[in-house]
């Protein structure tokens, strides 16, 4: 009589965190065996696995739908605990697989994991993982499924993380327990230097500092959430995003301090992020009259980012505001417009193009390059906003993809760092 | 300036515990609005009101199928994780639609209402309800939307309630916070005589005693389940049963020391109900050799519950057995049987037809009328059992209609309790 050999790593101890998002577990049952068998392949390797899954597939959308058509404004909280099922039943599920698969898996909500929230519903922030029962489900040599996107107040109450939440769990969760990395797995193969459906011979990333991987995704970069990226940096995380449908290894986030930048970014610019759902507003000089605070502070409590601000005009004559907004809060801008007294030009057929890469102001040029190769292929820019880390432009919507490309050229991305830096063009 | 002058009754601080099935407030939007409207009027009229709702539609289906598809025998704590994103998404859509309606409202989770549970994964008891969370919200003008069907173990998990759960939450939380009555609105007008699909002049029972509404929901009447009669016969709880859809008032099964039976009951028979899903299994004399405790327990252990047991042979020749069950649980006995090395006859197209009324066995004859009539008719009966509120006998299924039909006229169950008494025909 034979025990059957498992191999068992040097790193059998290392907690595994492997997030899944909405596709990767939902759309067909054929999906959910597919993640299940990836689980079971880790833990048969002997490692403690904790798994974050998203909402499958649109359920979320349908909740969402159901919601409308029961009421015009449903409530924050009510949002929560309607929304929060969509997690907790996809986690259910994947348990129930990996124990078809014949891994011991137990499926838990945020509250079940013991992750408290602070922060509004539909905008909640983790506070703090009280990990005991994770830990306890992990010692038993048992898979723990945590339901992404939720966690539970102090009296009991789900709170819903927001956008980007789910990621946000797992990194959570990687920190909590100790993970060195927290494998996120989606529909993609990584991050690119720039989209590859507008840029065909894009470059997979294999290193990113999170720093510049914050500003991709801030700049429309849509495979991380910029949050989950934050708190990955500030708590010593490293992500790897990866296809959760090839074995191929993606692109690793690694903390800033861990130096990735220096490693991929030899030279300044490491992708270039597009947003192509953007308004421009333009609040010309006297528009406002001395009441641009109260603007700024009632747009921050209605959740409307503003991005490439910049003020015109002088003390003399009044100042004016130039900055972007997503284009879904046209309306609510509108409003607390109004509220202040205030008029703007509002431009909603515009574009944000972003170059992204540590030091970009230590490369003086940068931006004269841009629009230098911009200019020359007829392209008009708007607004420009500059910092160390992004140089980001506004411009017509129609022309955002042609930019991206040949921006992409301009600055050789589909080569290696380092070819490129020998390179000719520069 | 006037305030609105809403009436607050008498009884203003009596609270309400009102729930609603799978049908009332699942398949349309319309559906959700108008269960909506409803705790609304009772909410305006001054009451406090907890809503006990069931999961929408077809929506515990579909998630069984979805575990179905995941795995061949998806383990109970999975599978209870799972179905409570039903009901605990329904409670949240009923909040958002009286929210909706100008009424403030909240949906709580079994574990956020206080409801303990006690026993196995898919087949939990109620074992306590912690009533501070639910009475909080009450004072505070605020309806309870309480998802049912589920409860928490100590550990925090969810542990659903079995068939007729979310019934049983209802009169759980009636018991518990003091109120007189559960209403269950369903999509029925309450309890007939006789199932009326079958027995046109089937009439509608208004007032029936806890201990009759359970035999009769153990014989096959679906508007109830027999553990929601049991507990509010228990706790002194009172049920309405009655329409979702109008206003009419339906049944009121009163717990059996307040007299319903006397009531309703000054005949023997209060109604008929019958449960064309039955198989009867015989085990002749020898065939079960000295195993008989062995082969009741195990289809305990099973959960498989028999019915109208006799017991045949005697001791020299041997014992044999004569018993019913449910037609989906053949399998499961076919199993237990030959793991006792016994062997039976099953014959699976096989009805049972019940009277039930308090105190059938005071009124002698009862029992020789029935068997006259099916007889008369040309209908064979198979088992008989008696006891003090029911008899019972089997039947060739396509015999199972037309019994209760020429039942129901033999005992009158057309005409109110009084006509009936002083009618010539008894």
């Amino acid at each position: 009589m034979h025990s059957p050999v498992v191999p068992v790593p040097a790193t059998a101890q290392a907690i595994r965190v492997m997030k899944f998002g909405g596709t990767s577990v939902g759309t067909t049952p054929e999906r959910l065996r597919a993640v299940a068998e990836r689980v079971a392949g880790v833990h048969r390797a002997g490692y403690p696995v904790v798994v974050v899954v998203s909402a499958r597939g649109s359920s979320t959308d349908e909740l969402v739908a159901d919601a409308r058509s029961a009421a015009t404004a449903p409530s924050a909280r009510e949002m929560d605990q309607l929304l929060a099922t969509g997690e907790t039943a996809a986690a259910a599920l994947l348990a129930i697989a990996l124990n078809d698969a014949g891994v011991p898996a137990r499926s838990l909500t945020g509250a079940q994991a013991g992750i408290a929230a602070a922060g509004r519903h539909g905008d909640g922030r983790i506070a703090e993982v009280e990990g005991t029962r994770l830990r306890d489900v992990l010692r038993r040599g048992t898979v723990a499924v945590v339901a992404g996107f939720q966690a539970v107040d102090a009296v009991g109450d789900v709170v819903t993380l927001g956008r980007g939440g789910s990621d946000t769990t797992a990194v959570a969760l990687a920190a909590a327990l100790g993970a060195a990395t927290c494998e996120i797995y989606t529909d993609v193969p990584g991050v690119y230097s720039a989209d590859p459906r507008i840029v065909p011979d894009a470059r997979l990333l294999t290193r990113v500092g999170s720093g510049v991987m914050s500003e991709m995704a801030c700049s429309g970069s849509r495979v991380l959430h910029p949050r989950s990226v934050d708190l990955a940096g500030r708590a010593g995380v490293s992500i790897h995003v990866r296809s959760a449908f090839t074995d191929r290894p993606g692109t690793t986030v690694v903390p800033e301090e861990t130096g990735g930048d220096m490693l991929e970014n030899a030279r300044p610019v490491t992708g270039i992020a597009h947003d192509a759902d953007v308004a421009r507003v333009v609040i010309r000089p006297g528009n406002l009259p001395h009441r641009s605070a109260e603007l700024f502070a009632a747009l921050g409590e209605a959740s409307v980012a503003v991005d490439l601000v910049a003020r015109t005009g002088d003390r003399d004559n009044g100042y004016g505001w130039d900055f972007t907004i997503a284009r879904t809060h046209v309306g609510t801008l509108r409003e607390v417009l109004s509220q202040c007294g205030g008029a703007a030009d509002i431009h909603e057929s515009v574009a944000k193009v972003s170059l992204v890469g540590a030091g970009l102001l230590s490369h003086p040029g940068t931006t004269g390059r841009v629009l230098a190769a911009l200019d020359a292929a007829g392209i008009e820019t708007y607004s420009v906003s500059t910092s160390q880390v992004r140089t980001s432009f506004t411009l017509a919507e129609a022309h955002c993809e042609r930019a991206v490309d040949l921006l992409h050229r301009e600055f050789r991305l589909d080569r290696p760092a380092a070819a490129a830096e020998h390179g000719i063009a520069v």
